[in-house]
């Protein structure tokens, strides 16, 4: 680095160097006894447990530089994970974020990265702890995070407990993000004649939302298992249904104005693939007793003896996104 | 996949197979509420507060498959992860376990990766809590955890309190993965007639291994700072002297034993270069008031005021690993 050269990709700086240009003033709680900077991070627990998960994106199978920035990417990793801390009932208390990145990375989508963390921390009322920063070969980009929470007293709820005679709500939307997708595949997410509720759904698949207080307010109501839709409602119920040894019937009226409203931007057939087994919605799916679904959710159908997933009493297989088939996209 | 044929890489599963396949039956504990399985894992939590800290191994910067086992990798991986928790003070109560792997990787690879971690955990008297596993491109190999744990009780250990009138105390050897990876590097660590000094720093290497239990008991004699050296002696003093506003002057003679345990394996320059500078090694490097070094830990230099790192009061500078700048190797 000579002269007036600003630094401009992550070889330009040391692992210090970097932190300290990378390490944005992050915002902090009064749970953080010990932040960024040392061996570890230190976080008060209040309830005697610790919820903790963890969730990865990588450049090239999870977002697209053409497709996302920096800031989105940030986004996302953030909203995946707290919105598995909601899934178990939990509230965020903290965020651990890993990046591993090829020295020729530019800082600037490292600072985009971090910006983008630190608002969607802040939007989940949650803080980052601290992370790693780890130098990658020619090319690869990952950004990994951990996410603990707590439970305020409310006990966990799990994908077990779904129990015949339950019925199924759903609180978000469905499909939106895969919707996105195949509007980006397509190339006509961005354009301005495709109209505000196509770029609704693009900006769903870069920067999802989740509704995370619906989290503890469904383990309050009594739900009896939860998950939020990251691979697909099909594959995400058929988790439930294989978990809790039932049968979980989705109801096919219940489900067409989620479909209906995609079609215009994606056409009816891909609509009704996006809303069956479209990931990364981060949807919070629960089944309740039938006099127990909370406002804001809403029944699309219900629990019954057997197994699997069927729509209307049709068997439902496959479908989603996995990770190591790779099935969807 | 057909016929007789056994699943060879992890594109033979799809994800859900994959975990079946490779979520070993990683020891549990007590205090793992909810384990491997749902959204997140729910972790007893006894004194009020985690600890949490993350660090992560990359294919072809942090190990290469021609020198280390999956299951070196998942020690490894492990080890200085448990390191950072000791370093704090802390005992590790758990583990999450990220893998992000090329959808050709063996099976098999994922599997001994999967042992070793388990090996180490148990090691470490802690448990897998659950992870994620995500796809990646062609070639490209990531490892990464996050560990959790307590203080049961003691003050965390940061690198912020070295006093003035202060001793430097090391427990653990120095330099001996760096001399390992040198071996490597020059293609005689393997060697029979190397001798098993030169074995025994290759394993160093391989699967290194940090005092753990002594992190508590240095935090318990009174320790005024603490970390384990991750990045070489002279880098990682001079965090604790940056962050303590003191400077640290190691002793020559005090390490003249462990450069000259090296030097016949290497070579004398190799030797101190490894000593001074050598990564990876995990010993725990304190400061102590005059009369407080535990048992099991040697005085190596003292805190002095003014600022960096000395050697025998000759100012030292750099060295260490670096992770974008990669001075080292």
């Amino acid at each position: 680095m000579t002269g007036d050269c600003a630094p401009r990709t992550l070889a330009d700086l040391d692992e210090d160097g970097l932190l300290a240009q990378t390490l944005p003033r992050f915002a902090t709680s009064d749970d953080v006894l010990v932040g960024p900077g040392d061996d570890a991070a230190l976080l008060q627990v209040r309830t005697g447990a610790v919820i903790a998960t963890t969730d990865t994106m990588v450049l090239g199978r999870d977002w697209l530089d053409e497709w996302s920035t920096g800031s989105d990417v940030g986004h996302k990793i953030v909203v995946q994970n707290v919105a598995d801390i909601a899934a178990m009932g939990g509230r965020c208390t903290g965020l651990l974020v890993t990046l591993i990145a090829d020295p020729a990375t530019p800082l600037q989508w490292v600072l985009d990265f971090n910006a983008g963390v630190d608002e969607a921390a802040t939007a989940a009322k949650t803080v980052v702890l601290g992370g790693d920063l780890s130098s990658a070969p020619p090319g690869v980009r990952a950004v990994s995070v951990t996410a603990l929470g707590e439970l305020d007293g409310v006990s966990p709820v799990l994908r077990s407990g779904a129990q015949v005679g339950d019925v199924i709500a759903v609180c978000g939307t469905l499909g939106h993000a895969a919707a996105g997708l195949l509007l980006l595949q397509r190339d006509s997410g961005d354009a301005p004649e495709a109209g505000p509720v196509a770029s609704d759904l693009v900006l769903a698949q870069r920067r999802p939302r989740a509704p995370y207080k619906q989290g503890p307010v469904a383990a309050r109501a009594g739900a009896t298992s939860m998950l939020d839709v990251s691979d697909g409602l099909v594959r995400d119920a058929g988790r439930i249904a294989r978990a809790s040894g039932v049968r979980l019937d989705l109801d096919v009226d219940a489900l067409a104005p989620d479909i209906e409203m995609l079609a215009p931007a994606v056409g009816p057939d891909a609509a009704r693939e996006c809303v069956l087994a479209g990931g990364e919605e981060h949807a919070l799916l629960a089944t309740f007793p039938p006099e127990g679904v909370p406002a804001g959710w809403r029944t699309i159908g219900s629990v019954l003896p057997g197994d699997g997933v069927t729509l209307g009493k049709v068997p439902q297989t496959g479908g989603g996104w996995d990770h190591f088939g790779a099935r969807f996209r």
